[in-house]
């Protein structure tokens, strides 16, 4: 109910909600044919929802992750301290394994891994403690969020014109979004602001999920296919461009969808000014760029359109990178629940850190 | 059969062929699922056949414009000649109408209307005029492919990556096709190459028409969709990109498919040749470039994939330019079948257009 009667922007999107014992989530591959919600007290069930990309974006799956973990921690009949933290770091495990890219999800699997690793005197208080953290990480997210709307709306004018790519919303978060959510708060603050929205193939995150949630919303946008990026851009159609990030890191290189540098290069090319909207979750300080793996898709989801038919000749070679890598000159600014990374990003990105 | 069957690469291709009293075409609409052969000896039927993009392709649709005042000529009960004139300059009118953007519609029937408007002392002189010009456009395009081909297959090296995008192939001509004419060429000639094909949405010439064309040849073929453009050639997978043309236009702007110009500007930036073949009836001495209609067509074709299901809310605003426009400085070089048009591209166009 609460996801089909939407009557104001301020009522808020939830892709997932912690039932107590059971995971809610909004099936973003039936969106927008069906607004199918799963509920399971599984994380086996969770897991494949990811690899799936049932539950998708950086943020919303490091989130259900972490509820994943807490599912553990709820329901396991485990009688001894040894054994549940067993059953619970398996289940880390399993849950490091569904998607290889965004870090998200190791940075919330670290959080719980080390709270499961603390000393307990009870498997109740463990149980406690590792629930908390999971909720602790799914409201933060919600918090985070608000930030950086609130921090990003203040470089959109009224009158933009907001390219985006993909689906960086409610949809990829727990609520409200990154990317989206900057455009969200523009347009609460009374700004007059539109989206171009690119379909993002193969998945079309662009096409089904973010006009679905702008729709929603009243927040005009249309529809284009990745292609036409250059096209708009030549005809000055876009003011500025805003997307989410599946992991950032230093000196600023930005590691999103697929399609992503395409759009940096275009927009550096028109003067377009690029943001990226990603919480300091998303910052990876620690890996190298050249040691990021980027994950390489099933090759059907080229060949068909969402598995429903083929478009082209079933056994042709496909190349299918799930995403791309934008390099820190093409960037204009990272928006932070912290506040803007702008040029230089690598000195920024470390007072950063320094932040508390 | 021919189409069906096919043994060798040698054996050609044909996409449009004139039967005495009908034309006959491959409903490239059907490709890659159903090789459907379409006859008809109705000059609307033809119309209709390049404005739904069953025949498509800038060289193929002037020639069937061609073949359908020809189909007039030889079908017309008109007895005198002023009436056979009428019908012929009405059907002219008609295929003018079918589709804006490509030039060589115009100039192939700026050639049969020249013939029809000159002096005949009978409706059989007439007819046969008509018929021997429209002929001699559909054997013009074979010969000026295989010489583009011939001339293009110079600049690939065994071992190249071919990057293409949309179909120029044998399917937008009568056969063997443009920039597909000079990768064919330069596999005929043993050198080892191979190409990457973009899908192209939203129609999807390139995941359809090109990966078809080069399965059939055995030319190794890996697809992309339009977004991983970028990525490709930052990780160093093209070595030169080859595209057709719907017009060019001095001093070297380059009309075509939708993309080709965010292809452009990702070659310039990775320093990768971008080359265009085009038959020196693609450009058009006459517009200029502001003056230019970029064909806006069915949003439909964005909401949906080939009218099967929709992707995206049925509502939902889009934009749906067929072309771009890739300005000068991105081309290396255009390849004519009266040779190479090189760097500075406006005085290699002026000297080409004195050339015999």
């Amino acid at each position: 109910m609460w996801l089909t009667n939407r009557s104001s922007v301020l009522e808020m999107l939830k892709s997932i909600e912690w039932l107590g014992d059971r995971v809610r989530w909004i099936n973003t591959l039936k969106i927008p044919w069906e607004e199918e919600v799963v509920e399971s007290g599984d994380p086996e069930r969770i897991a494949q929802a990811i690899e799936r990309m049932e539950i998708r974006g950086a943020p919303a799956i490091g989130v259900a992750a972490a509820l994943a973990v807490a599912l553990v921690a709820v329901r396991s009949s485990a009688e001894s301290l040894e054994e549940l933290k067993s059953k619970l770091l398996a289940t880390v495990e399993r849950m490091k394994r569904t998607r290889p890219t965004a870090v998200n999800l190791y940075w919330a699997l670290r959080r719980v891994e080390s709270v499961i690793k603390g000393e307990y005197v009870s498997t109740r208080e463990l149980r406690e403690a590792v629930v908390r953290e999971a909720l602790s990480i799914y409201e933060e997210d919600i918090y985070v969020n608000r930030k950086m709307a609130e921090i990003g709306s203040k470089l959109l004018d009224d009158g933009d014109t907001v390219l985006t790519h993909c689906n960086a919303g409610a949809l990829a978060t727990v609520a409200y979004g990154t990317a989206l959510g900057v455009i969200r708060a523009a347009w609460e603050s009374g700004k007059r602001v539109k989206v171009i929205a690119t379909e993002t193939r193969p998945m079309l995150q662009g096409a089904r999920l973010t006009v679905w949630e702008l729709m929603k919303d009243g927040i005009p946008v249309k529809l284009i296919t990745d292609n036409m990026v250059g096209y708009v851009m030549s005809r000055g159609l876009v003011s500025k461009v805003i997307v989410g990030a599946d992991r950032v890191i230093p000196p600023g290189y930005v590691v999103n969808k697929i399609g992503t540098y395409t759009i940096a290069v275009l927009a550096n090319r028109h003067r377009v000014p690029f943001y990226v909207a990603a919480p300091t979750s998303t910052i990876d300080y620690e890996s190298k760029i050249e040691d990021i793996v980027i994950e390489e898709r099933n090759p059907d989801e080229v060949r068909t359109v969402l598995s429903k038919f083929y478009v082209t000749l079933p056994n042709v070679e496909v190349l299918n990178p799930a995403f791309d890598i934008t390099p820190p000159e093409l960037v204009t600014a990272i928006i932070t629940e912290k506040g803007l990374v702008t040029q230089p990003l690598e000195e920024s990105l470390l007072r950063l850190r320094k932040q508390p």
